[in-house]
């Protein structure tokens, strides 16, 4: 169980870091500055200035061979494990659009996954190439308004077929992506069949974004902000006409193809949240050594040794675990590693929280203003407690896996 | 020790709740949908609308007499205790332009204590009466962005003597409530003599905001928050001139009048968490009972009563133990009531915090929206862990009181 | 809501202070010390010298006045309040014995309460009158080995109607009390119906010890310790015949019975809980101010502080949420108290437990060692969490309570 | 960064499993069922019996070649990893006699450490042999009773030079098998200069338990056990005259053989409490699936899917992290695996600690009662928390070795 840094990625781990500190890292400053600045008032544009920023550095990491780390176990790129990337998901988590510069971003790296695994050629063709490029961007589009997403098969967004194609109709919420007008692909999670068996009732679409019947109706707030221009779209689909070659692997096979999506995803979530968690703890240091009350560094007051030597402590365990369900996504495939991606969904983002949580408590205000990047970490990591699944629904299949061993006892 | 509700305050918290629940719950979301909208695009200022809503409440609340409550322990209003007006506190805690409807809320009700308490009678000629009225609000000027504020000694912000007057230069932040165009009055703590003893270095100044040489550089965002058009400003002091008349109390003595001024306020924030936990619980328990997954409603699965339990348990403790420290300040004065504030400001945040987090928790993704209270309850109870000081220093006061029992043993 | 201290107790706990610290704490070691040295080498004998010790003691609480406290709204004895009663209870709770020398112990309080609201005058005549007096003890005859007494519906101890009288037959374990050679009343719970209703399976009797049939069989341990003489017995009963006259209150109306005996017996463990975790911080405060390790004394060190900062907070909230039950049991009765108890039962020993935990950390080897109460300190609040039913039953009834003010909603 | 099971210790890990199991746990009971019933009344003492289950297994073991794994990195035995090795450790922390079974146990194997390190060849003839035969038992003789042992360098039990060889005068407490009558050698760390700079005051000795001078005051008893017949006992030694012969290093260099002594132990510890933790989850897994309330399975009720949930989590991530301390011992040596063995210490005992309580309050009273293992584990996993230094002390290591890296920043 080699869970260590191997020499293939060691390299790679030293140039994403270096690209990340000194070329992203200051842009992404700049970037969400311009958010908002479009001539035309339109959050969800963006400035020429943030395209130059993103197309420069996308260009720069293609140019670097930093470009599609995730695609792994492929004999295409890298090649890299789900270990091996764990360490660069985790370097790309410490900047907001790092991700996106090496195109390894969610959701779009899910949804190549996708295409790739269970797509039509016609789908490769017209959507994989351009995403694999890095020219368009795409959304996961699952979530709905009314529904506890815990419960799935719960879903009941409409797909009604009709003359040799389909009809959508209904809403979808917290659309991550579809506000970004460089949003080129859908795939949509429908409910063909209400009547069919629980697992059954799905059917999985790839659709264009600018497919008439389609309306943005708000952006979601995510303690208060819009996320703009990614955004968290809230869309109503009115018969919504779409081939009968939008259907991705099958007619009621929709959850098949979720289940296949998750699991990567939920690991790169993990680990990027811990890159966060460790430039969080790095932050909490510098500011403790630099910082003096009452004529003593802060480091040197109250429990700070106590809560620093904790947080060390909590990062290297839940990075540890996440290594180890990429490593049995790796040897045991999708479906072993489930109940160690829903062990780690439930730690590294609470972990995460907690660890940024003091690194704000010992910047005083100022770690919650926007003279540091916590406020928006503190937030971000928060959200992942419901993304892809919300803790408890984890927990609950991390103890029937448990009680399981003992089925026939 | 009576900390239960008193015959007097009893039908002024049903008319408090009800006016809460009825008239101002309905505008405040109205109120905050203005925000951004004058026409000149300034965030800091209020539209027609927002003016008219909070005008219009505010004479409904005055002729109603519901008013001025937190005058505790005065012949003028209703006297009431700081127990009995703990309750009201909380009540209003529960929407967010509530404690200003009733002119109870902060930095106010902190200013007027000290222009009431140590002012002078120009002072109160000028600045009281208007605050009294509601027709002004204020400002408390203490925060400075290099100086940790938990050691309020270190504060260097200048205050020179010059001619018969003095002369301050120096920057301030997280300056609550000097966005708002209709602030008259900056109560400002300035240091007056960085030689002479740690006590007396600093002395307080009432001021006009308008005085020539004060800027608003920017107003500081909580959590990606401006919080407009109350703001949290960042102000720069160059050479603004002032006379000798403007001085609170005396030369030397700043701390005295911020640590006069601080008993109360602290006591006000922990009860209006305390109602936001409250209103954060219900919300948990309605849509626990209302939601459905696996066929269930949400309470019945997992831990939730297990989490709705705890909830209840944690509000009881430290709404009693806010009580207490209010009964501490009735009957023992605010220095022995100093480390039972120290207690609650350190529990009731935290407390608060935990309840609105599985309350978030409990509606999903739909938690951190715009559609529920919830996200901003959220953000803001975690602010109060710096306000008025950190946890940290809270929870030292309140050991080194223990340990002092045992000074002689 | 008056929680503190009365005019009327205030003497008594200056008065039961002083005894607790003065008389019964040097004679409580002494009196552990003793435990095995009958001559007999039966543990489950008192030596002359423990009987002497109590006796004595005994003798001067009673000639002290400071006897049967816990004999609340009562027109006997002192008529104390719940409220009045607890603040006793907190300072008998710091020493092993207290409690029995001042004939406020347990189970002999809710055994007296039993006889004295449901006991006919036969019952009254033969135990009642020695019980008040300190002349017997008792035990309560409960707990079953083989079923989760959280459900209490499930115990199956049998009781069969035979000639005009009971035989009773089945095991019970955990019968605190049992091994102490005066105990002269058993109160046993017994399934007489098991095809009724729910609450009306079982009967309570009241019946003397030496009853032929009974054994026992084996003394429970707590973490290894017997608690001799007292004891936890496991008893088993073989055809053991009692009378008509044994009935408590009626035939198939034990959960009536055992329901009203357990609100104040609760309180007052609890209390008990509070007394020790007082006493623990009070250990912890000296131990850090002793003791030094690196050239400090141990409370300047990591975290010490905070953690008795913590203490002290989580002493002080416990403490008011048991004055609260137990002024709502003095105001609206044991069945609106219900809730209120339950938490408490949940807060109390969790809080007194961690508060223990701290001082043993602060006394490093020497915490768990002999040396100190600590250690037995810590093992028997852990055992609060069963005691009167588990922590997740109480949480339960706490969560339903919650959930019921939203049922017409 | 290998963590896993390798193909060597595969095998060996299902025959120690096994044997535990089958052979080893069924005699353990009854090897402490045998305490105290030597003739002589000596609880110090082992019955025959107890000899012959001990000899018995440990015959058996040797037999099968399950023996002395702790050897490692030795081309002796089987030279396994320390990552090997822990794995085994776990699986003998689940039965109280199995480590020595196997020849494994403390504090044997770091005495074993120390000699064959340090020791002169005389001390490898007099004592490792029958050590690494398991002939003999050993102590380590260090902890002393008016010392904070956080901070080893003010330990003052005296070494005083006379003639050519030292007298020995102090007490030490807590000496862990110094009760059992097979104990052959006791390596002792005495003061033998106070004026040295810090960690050159002290000198290890070894030396025979028989040695004139040495006395057993009491046993010490844990949580109001004494462990008999291995006990950690109360030591005075009273001019303890030794050969210059029994130093071991040499003279002002105890300090250096505590630190390297210390490094392997508190893996084992850490490991074995894994172990622990592990059979109590599985414990509470068997209860919860067996035992019925309220017509459920308890594992139905509550929160206890999510409790479950936890402590696996929490295992899974704590033998991570034990595993990775163990691979920088085996890869980087026992300096810089210094910070990542503090970790464990912190982490494992409480995370086991936590677990079993949990199991414990599954069990409900049964759980704390000599039924079950749980009690003993429980208070046992509490002592880790000061063996080998408490957490407070391994914290502050955590905390500096993560400052250090910012010392030059």
């Amino acid at each position: 169980m080699d869970l260590g840094i191997t020499e293939k990625v060691r390299p790679l781990i030293a140039q994403v870091r270096e690209m990340v500190e000194t070329d992203i890292a200051p842009l992404d400053a700049e970037f969400h500055a311009e958010v908002g600045k479009h001539p035309s008032g339109d959050r969800f544009k963006h400035t020429d200035r943030q395209l130059e920023i993103l197309d420069g550095l996308k260009a720069l990491a293609r140019e670097r061979g930093l470009w599609n780390f995730w695609l792994t176990g492929s004999d295409r790129g890298y090649g890299l494990s789900t270990v091996e990337y764990a360490y660069l998901a985790e370097e790309m988590g410490k900047v907001g659009i790092a991700a996106e510069v090496f195109n390894c971003s969610a959701p779009d790296t899910g949804n190549m996954e996708v295409l790739e695994r269970y797509g039509t050629q016609a789908h490769k063709d017209r959507w994989l190439g351009r995403l694999l490029a890095g020219e368009i961007r795409s959304s996961y589009v699952m979530t709905e308004p009314d529904t506890a997403s815990s419960d799935a098969a719960q879903l009941r967004f409409e797909a009604r077929r009709e003359g040799g194609g389909w009809v959508l109709n209904g809403e979808k919420w917290w659309i991550s992506g579809a506000g970004d007008p460089r949003c080129g692909l859908y795939i949509v999670m429908a409910c063909s069949d209400p009547d069919a068996p629980k697992h059954q009732r799905h059917t999985m679409f790839a659709l264009d974004p600018d497919t008439p019947g389609i309306e943005v109706l708000r952006p979601m707030q995510v303690f208060g902000q819009d996320d703009a221009p990614h955004g968290h779209m809230h869309l109503r689909f009115t018969d919504v006409r779409i081939g009968a070659d939008a259907v991705v692997l099958g007619e009621g096979r929709g959850f098949e193809v979720a289940q296949g999506r998750l699991g990567p995803g939920r690991i790169h979530h993990c680990m990027r949240a811990i890159g966060q968690a460790e430039k969080a703890l790095s932050m909490m240091c510098m500011r403790g050594l630099d910082r003096e009350a009452f004529g003593k560094p802060l480091v040197e007051l109250g429990a700070n040794y106590d809560i620093i030597a904790n947080a060390r402590m909590e990062i290297e365990m839940a990075r540890l675990l996440c290594l180890k369900a990429a490593w049995m996504m790796d040897t045991a495939g999708v479906r072993a590693a489930q109940p160690w991606i829903s062990k780690i969904k439930v730690v590294a983002p609470l972990m995460a929280g907690r660890v940024i949580d003091e690194a704000i408590q010992m910047h005083g205000a100022a770690g919650i203003s926007q003279e540091y990047d916590l406020a928006h970490m503190w937030t971000h990591v928060r959200t992942l407690r419901f993304a892809d699944g919300p803790d408890a629904v984890h927990r609950r299949q991390v103890a029937r896996a448990e009680l399981r061993k003992y089925a026939d006892g």
